[in-house]
């Protein structure tokens, strides 16, 4: 609870109300699907229902555990409406819903200054410490190996699901708790849907197969997409490939303490403009990974967040081009004093299997 | 659309906001990750980003397809201005935070009457159509025919992650999109923990194993738990199982057309409270299943919703002992004319492996 009680002063704040589950995990260490913090500057509680009390008496540290029979957000409410001296409570407007928030100011019954966070928590925590690198880097590694076997396995014929079936078994047979996202397995022309859910459909020689994937190791995600052909690929593939991989060489360059998360977005969206291929280019070019799959900062235009040492991001440019296919590279980093550290490690050339 | 003009009357709006994911895949057919939809009397817009351009073009039915660059509550609340007509409009509340209604209010910037839409869409959700049903009765035989291989191949030595993962390899396999939530696989002492992960843990001899698993199917959930025992079962578990078994009996027996949802948790529960179990029974008897794995009614007191041909519901009493285990069994089952079809149809009875 460390981590929080450094933002009191900031927030100037009696008490703050977290709903975020990561956010939760986070401070508290509870890692199901039902919980609620409210913090204070010397004291924490933490509100979860009866499924899990076993489950919380052995994960959270650093609060009270309080089961509730009636709703956590009633229980929180409770408690801030017999707390007189918490006046000003901060909240996450993003993170809680209009009728639960309706639920809360029930609950309380009494005058309290509601403060809008500015996202307290997710700033936090888009600084990672040591150990969150390391289940980090560890989750990149088993996507690497894992992508590196399925380089070696697939074959024309096998459908999407297959290969997603393949892969999610590798990820838990590494170590992993499973997958950060449901995998992304898209061939032919589905290449060009960016998030195409795999289908049965058979992949056929000379198609474009696009894996974007990543394993959940001790609650933290990695993110790692390649792109590659069955058989020999056409000029323009090649072609399309070599810029992708060369605005995703440009992204990570750009990336070290003090940058800002749109100049990364810059770099490497003007490699494709000077392809002429920007306008294929239709999404930011990246986001924070941590316990999240996404989360703070977005690399995109207007996102001024300046990076720094400790900072974990996916740079992913891709071109979607309808009737063709689509490309997407994706690497994993963490922002360190040098530079940063490349996490997923597979190969990034154009393999032709 | 037609499901929800028929609404209309009744929430007396002039037009309806649907923000929920799996509300608008319902209502249009959109499967992505991002999207809403405004509904008209006659006419219908859906929002989605550029990520999608060609994945909605051949996904969205019933809608024209408005793609977003700057944010689709923006887009949907620059509709809302535009049309001076629409001057009650329904929300759900449970399904927007506190944020994006404040973004979306900034974006009309006129005086509209946002209306509680009582959840019209959920309660639609609620009865499911032959096409519907369909598609969970081959959801439920998959996790049905992937248990009875579980049953078979598990053995003293492997992870619960191992299981897992086999588990979710054999939903693929057998057409399913995945895994309907993260599989869980516990064992030992771990069984107490009514939702678990699975860990690198061991499955040892003489241990009680809970398998709560389901798979997806055109977008359709299965869920469905067995608890199995390493070797031989002692007494105790032996006759708490019985009484659980009973339990879900009792529960399946008393849904029928007519019945309160709360009567079926009622059943349940009246089973275990005679074999004075009732107090390890922590949870809600079930829930609705369909696009999500949890959806209205909930099986538990309170819930008044009358139970009518066409729902698909869980029934999955248990018990959770600390120290001891866990034991929980649950099946889906449709509620039709003559009481309710068993859709999840693995053996009941307590293996020993």
């Amino acid at each position: 609870m460390e981590r929080l009680r450094n933002c009191f002063g900031r927030l100037s704040a009696d008490a703050v109300l977290v709903t975020h589950l990561p956010n939760v995990r986070y401070l508290c260490g509870f890692s199901g699907s039902a919980g609620l913090l409210v913090v204070e500057p010397e004291s924490a509680t933490f509100f979860t229902d009866s499924r899990y009390t076993f489950q919380s008496k052995y994960e959270v540290t650093g609060a009270r555990v309080q089961i509730s029979k009636k709703g956590l957000l009633r229980a929180a409410g409770e408690l801030l409406r017999a707390r007189k001296s918490l006046r000003r409570v901060a909240y996450s407007p993003a993170q809680i819903t209009v009728a639960q928030k309706q639920a809360l100011d029930a609950a309380v019954s009494r005058k309290v200054r509601w403060i809008d966070d500015g996202s307290a928590v997710d700033k936090l925590r888009m600084i990672k410490d040591s150990s969150e690198i390391a289940a980090i880097r560890e989750a990149a590694a088993i996507v690497s190996k894992t992508f590196e076997r399925t380089a070696k396995r697939l074959r024309p014929g096998d459908s999407e699901l297959d290969v997603a079936a393949e892969i999610e078994r590798d990820f838990k047979r590494k170590g992993a708790e499973g997958p950060s996202f449901e995998t992304i397995v898209a061939s032919g022309e589905r290449t060009a849907w960016p998030h195409a859910r795999p289908t049965r459909k058979p992949i056929a020689k000379n198609e474009l197969v696009l894996l974007d994937h990543g394993a959940i190791l001790r609650g933290y995600c990695s993110d790692m997409t390649r792109t590659v052909f069955v058989g020999k690929a056409p000029r323009k593939i090649r072609s399309l490939y070599r810029a992708v991989l060369e605005a995703l060489e440009a992204g990570k360059a750009a990336a070290r303490p003090g940058v800002k998360a749109q100049d990364v977005d810059a770099a490497a969206r003007g490699v494709l403009r000077r392809a002429r291929l920007d306008r294929y280019f239709t999404h930011s070019t990246g986001h924070g990974v941590g316990l999240e799959i996404h989360e703070s900062p977005r690399l995109g235009k207007g996102d001024e967040t300046v990076l720094a040492e400790g900072m974990v991001i996916t740079v992913e440019p891709g071109v979607y081009i309808e009737g063709l296919g689509g490309i997407r590279i994706e690497d994993d980093i963490a922002v360190n004093s040098r530079g940063a550290e490349q996490l997923t490690t597979a190969p990034r050339h154009l393999i032709e299997l």
